[in-house]
């Protein structure tokens, strides 16, 4: 439809299996080695593996960078859902990898909207070219998740331009020699604005000054600082960042001033969902390996067979290996469905035909944003434990993937917003802030597909407790509400990260459910094309989740209807 | 008592002053050189950091090698609590290091019950002193948790020896020039024996031939195969060893043929307790760091100040903050006391006055300790997530302790039988077997607790959720067993794990509640040791895992009842 008009299934699958082709052959074979040699600071230069220049390469050459921009940019202007469908398969083979075009991208789109035509000329189309790179430069030593603290300022020039300087923290992307520039897009308060997140302006700061034909020239005051060694992710480059230790690194602002917060969350937004997307391929990455592994791996007997020289089983035959994988994939998948639901609303915002439409679905999207991105991050790793428990001790060494996917995906819970900053964005800002209304849609929404399914044998044990879990849902949330006015805001959101979870759970049923009825209907069609193994281990998956892990709301929902402050009320000299 | 009439809280705590003076100077100091500085290994040679050197020095001078033997055999006859608590002070500072003390005495300790005297006097004793490390060697590349499988075999000689010959993997300490000598305690099969486990005998293997002094001579045809590389516990050396490739290796029979799987049996339900009390100790060590930084690290603000301009809070005073650190420390104090508990019951079997009440003990802690191996592993790691968390992007790099912390204890679910395996151990084993005897006798105990705290007004409220999650397990066991008659032993194992952690939560909530009953004895007597802030932190951490945590019993109970098979049913094609 739209936009998107040129598109159908079978140009996303050729897409698609192209990526498939390309993740395996240049971002996999090279995963391990990018894993071990980290890159390293050398006077003042940072050095990547080439390995990661020849994934830039074949990534770039195949068009992906540009893929969701405009043909007029120079893009593909592919949905949102398929982009992040090729994302999810270079991320399953090499998340560290990928982090640089991932970036550019994020900081691309956002001229899309807040540039100027000189600034999407001069910065976006090399940007979308791969020609440049580009990084977000929030953070700061002293303020992590409290932008509001950051003290980077922006003095205005004679000649329009703007002096950074500041020093600023976790930079991914932040040096290299992988790009012909690196353009930071970087956070800053011009002096005598509004205190806090109100006094906030959005800057451009390349690391090469273009010249008057666009390209790279004089050195920008913009340095490395120090790199940051991290527990996995070590194919990106993370780093601390100086802007303006020689007088003040050359800026140029990005829509108007002080509002550089709202314009970076709008990019924060989609990183979030990017985020989630990133932890639900990791968790999917390390069911398919462990569950080769259980295939070919014999080790014991069946608990029946006493006969010690009969033959060693494949492990997937053990009960607990079987329980160890479907979680991994009640997990992965029930993630999977999640962040491409919330690409495909991104998608249906852009075809929305009025403005009002367009508002609903934006704030549809933005309850279940903090969902989307914390809810696969946590259970993606918890998947990825597994799969290492079902390899053993060849699980934690470093010959075999899953370790470092385990590693990799240790950072999803953390960037981006922790979870439980994420929980707090949940419950204070989205759920409560306008009295439960998009939370009623959200249960709406899950009534239909209990409906749907409730009439359907083999759904219908799971539609009721869909419909149940939504009524639960809005009645705890209720209860915070009402204990937010009774008790105090701060009582009732001690928990936040716990509702999140509960709705997290209540939703990835839903997302279950909804991938149930698909199953049915294929099944009733007698649609072939995964063969009925595919269907029947797909409906399983599905009562795994509905009977392992959505009772599980119960006992949350208890907790947070009483408006427990058990935690809340330690005092810090009692721990 | 007995034959600890010696020591008493005094000198214990002496001890234990010792052994953190030591465990911080030597340990802590250095655990991430060690972690950085993995083994090596060059021309066949195995090379660790120095720092290992520098720490067994110490270690050793201080005594504490052999701590827990007689005084007969050079020790210091501590109780095991108290060599436990002293061998949880040193993992929390390094774990790594640990290793090659660890199991020089959890190998040496093997000789009391089944050495000969020349085999203690010729390999205890300098496994005692610290001149020799000791190594277990069970595992094989195609036999990890299945021993019956073994191929190495033993071949008989006619001076008594043995030769053997085959691959072995996973070995610990396996070669390095930290010792004068190593002595290998090696699973091999003498042919003609009994197929399966039944035909598992147990050899002394050392790395150099002792001459008739005592001295290390010849060498022996042990070699290392290949190191295995991995995500943690860096510092102790782990690899596959190569048997008799020319020709064979000298071993000795301890005990008797075909024995050798119950002896090792012996030493592995203590290497179990110990795998529980490591991960409880790094469970409080990322604990003790997290909090430490949450007290420091200052940013945001509580929720009611909306002033930006106002000064930044440390990070304890956020809700989740506290909750992140209430459940580090619930994880982990429930953890460490439960391991306590398992050492105090192997003191009390050392002191039982008869055979029966002996073994009446020995029954109880071989029901218990496979709940002590796995509760502390698995929510020790879940602890260790928290503490990472609370440091945010510091916590996931290599500058911060909580980083390696988490990597090292991810091994513990896995060594000495993974989370799995003692599920099926537990409730296969351990439950099933009797019938639910000693199960009853766990659930007695807890009723004893149970009935103290119900008249006290500060803890009744836990006294009655005690008593029902005890009489919740009973009846959980008993559908369980049902089960296993009315539909198979596989359908009633397959949720094993499940039954463990349910249990285990269970057994943890008991370890609190004598926590708060001590808690209350002091209080009530003024006793001003610890501070009225630590009672009352104390407590509220009980109150938290009362309150977060046994609740879960109900979700798994109901699983367990119904013989739920959803992972169980799926056959391997629709993965």
């Amino acid at each position: 439809r739209g936009r998107f008009a040129d598109h159908d299934g079978d140009s996303v699958r050729a897409i698609l299996e192209t990526a498939t082709k390309l993740a395996e052959d240049k971002f996999a074979s090279t995963a391990q080695i990018v894993d071990a040699n980290e890159p390293t600071l050398e006077s003042g230069r940072v050095r990547v593996p080439d390995e990661v220049n020849i994934a830039r390469d074949a990534y770039r050459e195949a068009g992906f960078v540009g893929a969701a921009f405009d043909y007029d940019d120079g893009g593909l202007q592919l949905p949102v859902m398929a982009v992040q469908a090729v994302q999810a398969l270079f991320t399953a083979a090499n998340t560290s990898t990928c982090g640089y075009a991932f970036l550019t991208i994020a900081a691309a789109h956002m001229y899309t909207q807040y540039g100027t035509d000189e600034q999407k000329e001069r910065f976006m189309r090399p940007l979308i070219d791969g020609r440049f790179f580009g990084t977000m430069v929030l953070s700061e030593p002293q303020a992590g998740s409290s932008l509001g603290d950051i003290r980077t300022r922006a003095e205005p020039q004679e000649d329009g331009t703007y002096k950074i300087i500041g020093n600023k923290m976790w930079i991914s992307g932040a040096d290299h020699e992988l790009s012909e520039n690196i353009v930071h897009h970087v956070l800053a308060k011009i002096p005598g604005g509004p205190p806090g997140v109100k006094g906030i302006s959005l800057f451009i700061v390349p690391k090469y000054i273009l010249d008057t034909d666009g390209n790279p020239g004089k050195r920008n005051d913009v340095h490395v600082a120090s790199l940051n060694h991290k527990m996995g992710y070590r194919g990106t480059v993370n780093a601390a960042l100086n802007f303006g230790e020689n007088g003040g690194a050359t800026g140029y602002l990005i829509g108007e001033p002080h509002k550089g917060l709202s314009y970076m969350f709008h990019m924060m937004n989609e990183a979030r969902i990017g985020v989630g997307m990133g932890a639900a391929a990791l968790a999917l990455a390390g069911y398919e390996y462990s569950l080769g592994y259980a295939r070919d791996r014999t080790q014991g007997r069946p608990l029946a067979d006493k006969n010690p020289e009969s033959q060693p089983v494949p492990i997937i035959e053990h009960a607990d290996v079987k329980r160890m994988l479907v979680q991994q994939r009640a997990y992965g998948e029930g993630a999977m469905a999640l962040c491409l639901y919330c690409a495909k609303l991104v998608d249906e915002m852009e075809l929305a035909p009025s403005k009002e439409e367009r508002k609903a679905i934006e704030s549809f999207l933005d309850l279940i944003t903090p969902i989307a991105k914390t809810w696969p991050s946590e259970y993606g790793l918890a998947a990825n434990h597994l799969a290492i428990q079902v390899l053993g001790g060849y699980g934690y060494t470093r010959d075999y993937p899953v370790e470092r996917i385990y590693r990799d995906n240790r950072l999803n819970p953390i960037h981006e917003g922790t979870t439980g900053i994420q929980g707090l964005d949940f419950l204070g800002r989205k759920v409560m802030r306008d009295g439960g209304d998009m939370l009623g849609h959200l249960t709406a929404q899950m009534g239909e597909t209990a409906k749907a399914a409730s009439t359907d044998e083999r759904l219908s044990e799971h539609a009721a407790a869909l419909t149940d879990a939504a009524t639960l849902l809005t009645r705890t949330a209720k209860a915070l509400m009402g204990g937010a006015q009774r008790n105090s805001p701060e009582a009732a959101l001690a928990n936040a990260p716990t509702f999140l979870e509960m709705a997290g759970h209540t939703i990835i049923a839903w997302m279950w459910l909804r991938q149930g009825l698909v199953c049915q209907e294929a099944l009733a069609k007698g649609d072939g094309r995964f063969g009925a193994s595919f269907y029947a281990g797909k409906l399983k998956t599905m009562d795994f989740f509905f009977r392992y892990e959505l009772p599980k709301i119960h006992h949350w929902s208890a907790l947070l209807e009483r408006i427990d402050t058990t935690c809340h009320d330690m005092s810090t000299d009692e721990f």
